[in-house]
């Protein structure tokens, strides 16, 4: 049995993991932090894990000391940074739900987070864990940190398409729209049923979100070349789920099926990614999942492409890859715990 | 012109009477206040009414001296107790959608709110506002106090049966479930769109709502003895709309027809009230109206009987009964502003 | 490895029992039949079994000679009489989740149903398949009539109380609300999302609904006194759960100690009900699972209770329970593929 | 008075109409038609109109002789074409709803819509209602081909910074999200709550949906250069609202005080346009309104802006705009009827 801790699991994420955790075969679940919640049992907030996970959250002052064999933070921003070195000394391998360790440098982080970084130098031992990118080196990592939910949606969704230069890459415009658990769980008043049922909304365009530095660092190693994206996030009325919506143009001559061939090679021996060869993916077909589904039509007569990408935000966009990246790193089918 | 004022009308209620009453013709919105979002404009917190209300939200203090005919309060319980007298010497008449002046005495507030009374005295100058039982009343009343959403529903539901003897009426058992806007706008954790979404939460059972007090005394009131509520709501997961379900024991001998004829014989000059003779109402036919739509039906061979009584919680149920408690106040037409 | 046919699983309830049994690791499905999409891919249907069950549908007719150890019937009402006898003789054991079986004499079944019954000598035969009450007659039973979603929310609910007495049981009011898949997948008006959405629609009151022919005929078992309910299903705007909130007279000197005990007596071994003795569970808590939660509360200084008992009308309602049924007739382990 | 007549009024644009047209104090309706649902009244279908609209739906033979001064037609498309004609003859004001004279020539028509056109002379008499545009010619029109739904949104959202050249406007990609009431009552599988609640749906992409052509036209109209136009609709879970996003370049030094000038400019007198000079418009701002709300940023640093435009499909998107339209034409003030 492999002892895993949570730091910061109070949230949908923690939700989330702690759920894939708790039927995890070779997992115990060593703590659950939460400064909030400490003293309650997981189950008093999440009625749905009554009998299933019976953890009660501490103090992280409390497990400091704690012996487990590997970390996951789904604390807020500019927490990690903090504690993360600490226990990688300790021997403990870390998987980063924040996103302090997703940009490739201090400076980028400053950049795009508008604060300082503390510790910089573990940034460089990090590996982004987007597992069907980078499997290898997540098998060996000690740091993971664990993508955006925004950014696994769109890298997916291009990375074959740019990987063979079938598109213009230079330039991309996104159109995302996700349900509200991406919006955490802190109380503000545009989460309420009231404000959000029935309702889409707009917000954080242009480069206000911080994953589009995300998306232009991993596309921009993808291309080669610099790529900007313009970004267009929406909340719809729904709990979990994102679908991206993304316009390119495709290179001179290039068709449908070579966009199918290169989305088939580069997916086929993927579980967790299904390319839809004719249609494209709904939204409900991964909510709740860790499954990441792919469509992509060429605009008849013209070199005009759409491609969508739909992935559940606590899932494949966090919670989900962050068990994919677990299972990865101690030698487990990669399934294991999220089916 | 009258000129209205609205004291706290930064939640749900004070969003669906400023909307009624911006498109009124008769009616001019004198002032609307709200501690908490005073100096923004009602279409900053409710997009909604853009171009229609730009009313600016003003602190309470500086309303004192405001020349006004009427008064509606969207304050929380508590808050028009101390206000109401004041502005009632000053001349203004104020319907008042708390809860302050619904119970009968200083004693029975008391027993149901959990506190005392500061103005008793005005208790015995209010008249409860349930147009369709108390208008001739409410035409010359100085001081409404509105029903509350729970027992709109169940009073106009029972009242025909009730007044008819039709029904034992002495132990009642009301099972009710209403929309998430009958919480109000306060940030709690149970009203965010993940919490409530696809969700059915029983609340406050027993004698745990006040509204038990309310319906019991105007219940006791038809019956002539005693009347006891058993009491059961719900919260779905929708904005508006409270469908109460109400399974009582009618008279030996009682038939369909003798129903149908109770509510028709009550209802049938009343446009707010729509009787269904055949079928059962929906919740969706009265969302955001001022309609209460009842139907009934008697279990074949028995004298069990099930009635059905749904309102918008947020129309009828306060915001919409407060207009039409105005109309009839200033003698407009019942249906103004309302359709 | 078991073989497991299912007969009519295009449906709502086919739809869940095939992706319970597709994650099931000792379960092979050998056929899934639909009349009406035979010739398309499970995932066609149901986009997210894409990878998990790429079965085709096929004609009922193409698998009479099919080689299995177990079938399940999710075919309308009056198929599974026809058809299940052969598969019997044939030496299948079989858990029919349609009602042809649940009734204890085909006159019952005629009384309920309105249609006479083709194969009532093997009514006898059956077992009632709610697992928590008739664990050990399932453990040998050829064939299992699968229990209808409100009785099994209604049945758990108040099994312990009436067994023990607690309760005056012979005139039972249940409220109950369900998500709109317990109206199937058939195409009607009211199921659409425009008619649905923000909407509580009471139906099938009073005597209308068969269910409430096998709730009192199981209760009555209970009992040993006849049990009459009184009905009252409305259909809410979500997808899956039920929440029965059932009204009771006490016993006179009973308190909730006493109901807690005959809950827990009754419960504390099954991992599949969750009694809450404080807080009532909500329908969230166990929507898209296997698992009955109930609470309850007794009206302060009377002898009034209200028990609420809710379930998802998919899972503990149909195919969860189904399985669960499958997994004790096997010697399975009793979660299997239901977590 | 005016007597009006609606065709094929039992869909959701007929029953959004008849509520309008219900209220509104100068409008008699003299029938609504439609040939599923004749005999059966109004209310009977769409509970909500109870006590307000009582009308029966009679068969469309059954009023070719009735005397009218304007006729609403709401059946799909194909179906104007063959009658307009003969009411027009007959002097009667024509609003259609359908897409049967919007495209300005039987063969444009023929490309979009893939059938010949029965009465392409009628075309060019007809006017096409975007009201802001076109208001001085709808004043005096005979035939107003009411735009579609997703048009309305976004010609409303491009026209000023087209027509003052702020913006590159030959290839434009449009992403938007229309609530599920947009593909019309009549019975389909994706349309079922259980189908819809919780999932975004993209379909139609490209120039598979014939909104393209009639947006391509209209923009190519302001432009005076070919526009074309990339389309991606999606299905979102919720009733009734189009949002739509349009990424633009704009000319070199354009910056965004240009296009709050050029948005106010054309707006500014205009009732039912809201121009958001800071912020982007939500969609609940104009669900069942008849507004059109319109916000943009531009990307820092970048000639990447964002237009957002959002209308209620049922609203500024049909039967709204047909009423406005109605109100221009007959010299009422033109927000009669749609507050």
């Amino acid at each position: 049995m492999i002892r895993a801790g949570i730091l910061g699991g109070s949230g949908y994420t923690g939700f989330r993991l702690t759920t894939y955790l708790a039927r995890h075969p070779h997992i115990e679940i060593a703590f659950v932090t939460s400064r909030q919640e400490k003293g309650k049992r997981f189950s008093e907030l999440y009625g749905a894990l009554g009998g299933l996970c019976d953890t009660v959250f501490t103090d992280p002052a409390d497990v400091e000391n704690e012996n487990i064999d590997i970390l996951f933070t789904c604390a807020p921003d500019q927490v990690s940074m903090h504690v993360v070195p600490g226990w990688l000394e300790r021997g403990v391998r870390v998987i980063d739900l924040a996103g302090d360790y997703r940009m490739n440098s201090g400076e980028a982080y400053t950049a795009w987070y508008g604060k300082p970084h503390i510790s910089p130098s573990y940034i460089e031992k990090s590996v982004y864990g987007l597992t069907e990118l980078n499997r290898e080196r997540i098998r060996t990592a000690k740091l993971i940190s664990n993508p955006g939910c925004y950014p696994t949606s769109v890298i997916l969704g291009l990375a074959p398409l740019i990987s063979k230069d079938l598109i213009e890459a230079s330039d991309v415009y996104v159109n995302s729209i996700s349900g509200i658990s991406g919006a955490g769980r802190d109380l503000k008043n545009f989460k309420l049923f009231y404000e959000t049922d029935s309702n889409v909304m707009p917000y954080g365009f242009g480069r206000k979100h911080k994953h589009v530095g995300e998306m232009e660092q991993e596309l921009t190693k993808l291309a080669g070349v610099p790529v900007m994206v313009t970004f267009a996030p929406h909340v719809g009325p729904y709990k979990t789920g994102i679908l991206s919506t993304i316009p390119v143009i495709v290179r001179e001559g290039v068709r449908k099926h070579d966009l199918d061939e290169a989305y088939e090679e580069a997916y086929n021996s993927e579980f967790f990614v299904r390319y839809h060869a004719s249609g494209l993916p709904e939204s409900k077909f991964v909510a709740d999942t860790n499954f990441c589904d792919i469509g992509c039509m060429i605009v008849e007569g013209t070199r005009r492409a759409i491609i969508v990408s739909t992935i559940c935000n606590l899932g494949k966009g966090a919670s989900g890859q962050a068990v994919q990246n677990m299972n990865v790193m101690c030698g487990f089918d990669e399934k294991e715990g999220l089916l």
